[in-house]
């Protein structure tokens, strides 16, 4: 099995319901057929027991959507079985969406309904007429969010459009609502302009709180996010940038601590100079990382040798590569302490590695396949980190857009800006104490729930102490 | 007192706090306070029982905010009273907002945060890119509709504002869940512009199942439903149009049924000719009234003699009116059998109703004061109807709107078109048996469960018939 194959999972998980002659054998028979294909047997329950005939649902973790359908052909094959259905356990999931509204108050009488609808709330409406900062304690904008998507980047999957964005946006709203209590509306758009992003953005913001924008492809995500922070007095945070910005900093914050060199003497490159790569560069930046080289696909991004760079690019250039290499990935390797890979699969090669410093740090985050897969890196990586769950040191959002939010919202922040994001950057850090940190442990477990709490703090801290504060510390 | 004055209500109920000396007398001279002022003592609760000082939480209900200060103030000048603190129990419903966000699944573990998110989201991500119309099935678009305004015509209150409207988006968000368990989100927007607002709804629709315009001034109105409508393929509904209409055609078949008059046959007068007033004119032409009159604030809407008219009150005037009458409202409602008030309170003089024919139906539909009270109206009417649940006979849009919409949904209509709408008003009305309708009950009552799911049977059944239904009737 190459290193590129992950191993089955449950996100290519089945049921089958199979009918067979109850005789001595045959579920040996079925768990054969499974286990030579690389299957996972899960659960197995018993539908209909009977002296002559079984039924079963037998629960099928698989690789790939290819290895579900080959294991469910190899079954459908085996003498005496009967497939009865087939389901697959993420489509299940996702029947009729994933998230619903709840009211915080039933409206089964008359008084609940005149006090939340007409005529109670013909008062509460007039209060917010004469003074429009009520809307925050009296309508649901205190506590809401905007996940908004024009599908042009959505997931490794690319520019699928704004219908088949919806469940990643869905999906987005629930990690909103686990992690930090967040309410989150999934919202994308039929538009893929960006004046009509920035218009439509604008324009259904009056009753929300903050404003996530995720998946929108660069260079447009640049200026669309630019533009809306200057329009609106509420966040509005590019997550696919400053989340990754944000979590990469913490993971290289432990490193740093780690290893005993301060991150700012750090020679970085990174691989990717789409959203996240670019915000990354500035992020470093501006924890005073003096060193960075950007690659994209075409080499290092250097302004003079590289006529074909655009407007983000050629920004990037001039805050970048202070030694003005140009050349290869391998070129801006040479001594580099760090390299971050946010690019695609397999984009990564072993051979780079050894010329990189002693003790070199990798984060390879394309997901679900990284530029280069931990076995391969291991025997010349100090550290590596990836977007993966089965690996350690996972680089993983939903460490800090929570507690982000959760921070901004609590004291109405007017944005996010760069203190809150190296705050929040450093509460991650942070979570894992001195004793903790080891090569292999470098960020919190998405798991973890102090983790929200801490980040949520550190930036209600930082948007109090920065002036973009509305509101005092919450208690929390 | 006079009859414009509503009774006490809970929409201005507020709980005092109070500590008096423990002596016999003290609670008597209260609740005089109380009566005296016309207030409604309501629960009594005991905070600190105390031998000496007691301590009281007490409920009380005023008839409107000047009422509700005037008690508070009489009440801190009794000798001895402490107030520790008042409460207004609609505001306190409304902080934080009035709904949330649910999660359908928790995402407590690593196996529902793969199969829920990345990885997992990618399948169902790319089953939805090869075929845009299994969003309906795999997120929630099937079962989602946004209410938005653009505050410019909230309630009785007039352009306050969009920030100002979010009390009552949320209100109706609520009454979708209560009423349907459909998930509505409420949305305000930044603009009034008629373009912006066009483009806005139109670039957020993709994750919806339908849209509820609603508290948009006319005639604006008009052509943003219109256009919204030609541009979209999911139903687009102003519900102050046409939820309004239903609720005014069901209430007049009732009527038409207790008094053996055919509806088609009756003279109907309109007074108001916004939103509500043009889209009961042209349901009753749909259900084949052929004597409507409108007016608005400057008489009856003739074309010929009144060259004020914009475009909407212009079409108007072209299909109603076929007597060709001009001048004041009086003079249509000479030997007219139904008037439909719209417009403001106390706009319709008792005198005025006895140039009617014999029993005529009233509906004074402003809201919280009609355009007459039921008592000025009660020797001339037959019939009265009004907006307010304090009265029989509510004319009230949740009656129509969340059956109209479950529906809808429910077939994943196109649009929802004339046939739906008047399938909507006969099921309201036939809610009501033959045997219990009465002058004092031609419309159900809002509690009443059934309506709902009566209503949607039928806009189903309309939908599917008239070809706007992408998919068969639903088990319900």
């Amino acid at each position: 099995m190459s290193t590129h194959q992950p191993p089955p999972s449950v996100s290519y998980s089945f049921v089958m319901r199979l009918t067979y002659p109850n005789r001595i054998g045959m579920f040996a028979k079925l768990t054969q057929t499974i286990g030579k294909l690389g299957g996972d047997l899960g659960a197995v329950d018993i539908v209909n027991p009977d002296a002559k005939r079984m039924t079963r649902d037998i629960t099928i973790r698989a690789r790939d959507h290819e290895h579900m359908e080959a294991i469910a052909t190899a079954i459908r094959k085996i003498k005496d079985v009967t497939v009865a259905n087939v389901s697959d356990q993420v489509f299940l999931l996702h029947l009729g969406g994933k998230i619903s509204i709840k009211n915080k108050v039933a409206l089964t009488t008359r008084e609940t309904l005149s006090m939340a609808y007409t005529p109670g709330v013909a008062r509460v409406c007039t209060a917010i007429a004469e003074q429009h900062s009520k809307a925050w304690q009296l309508t649901i904008k205190g506590n809401s969010v905007a996940v908004i998507s024009d599908g042009s980047a959505v997931l490794g999957l690319g520019n699928i459009g704004p219908e088949a964005a919806m469940p990643v946006m869905e999906g987005k709203a629930m990690l909103f609502k686990e992690f930090a209590d967040i309410d989150a509306y999934p919202i994308c758009l039929r538009t893929q302009d960006t004046e009509e992003i920035i218009n439509t953005v604008a324009n259904l913001s009056v009753g929300l709180g903050g404003i996530n924008l995720e998946d929108i492809s660069a260079p447009r995500c640049f200026e669309i996010e630019r533009r809306l922070q200057e329009k609106l007095d509420i966040p509005v945070f590019h997550d696919d940038q400053h989340g990754t910005a944000v979590v990469v900093l913490a993971g290289l914050l432990n490193a740093s601590r780690l290893s005993g060199r301060p991150l700012a003497g750090m020679r970085v490159v990174i691989l990717g100079a789409g959203a996240a790569g670019t915000a990354i560069a500035i992020m470093l930046e501006h924890a005073g990382v003096k060193d960075i080289i950007v690659c994209d696909r075409a080499g290092i991004i250097n302004a003079h040798t590289r006529p074909d760079l655009n407007d983000a690019k050629k920004a990037l250039a001039a805050s970048t590569n202070p030694r003005g290499l140009s050349g290869k990935v391998e070129v801006a390797l040479k001594k580099a302490d760090v390299l971050v890979g946010v690019s695609g699969p397999g984009l990564i090669e072993a051979k780079w590695l050894k010329h990189m410093s002693a003790k070199p740090i990798i984060f390879a985050l394309a997901n679900p396949i990284p530029e280069i897969m931990p076995e391969a890196a291991a025997s010349r990586a100090w550290i590596i980190a990836t977007g993966r769950s089965d690996y350690p040191n996972q680089i993983n959002n939903v460490l800090a857009f929570p507690g982000i939010f959760r921070g901004a919202l609590d004291v109405r922040a007017r944005r996010i800006n760069e203190a809150m994001k190296l705050a929040a950057a450093n509460a991650i850090a942070n979570c894992i104490s001195r004793r903790e940190l080891s090569a292999e442990y470098i960020v919190p477990s998405v798991f973890n729930r102090d983790v929200v709490k801490k980040v949520a703090d550190a930036v209600t801290e930082a948007a109090i102490k920065t002036g973009v504060a509305r509101k005092g510390r919450p208690r929390r």
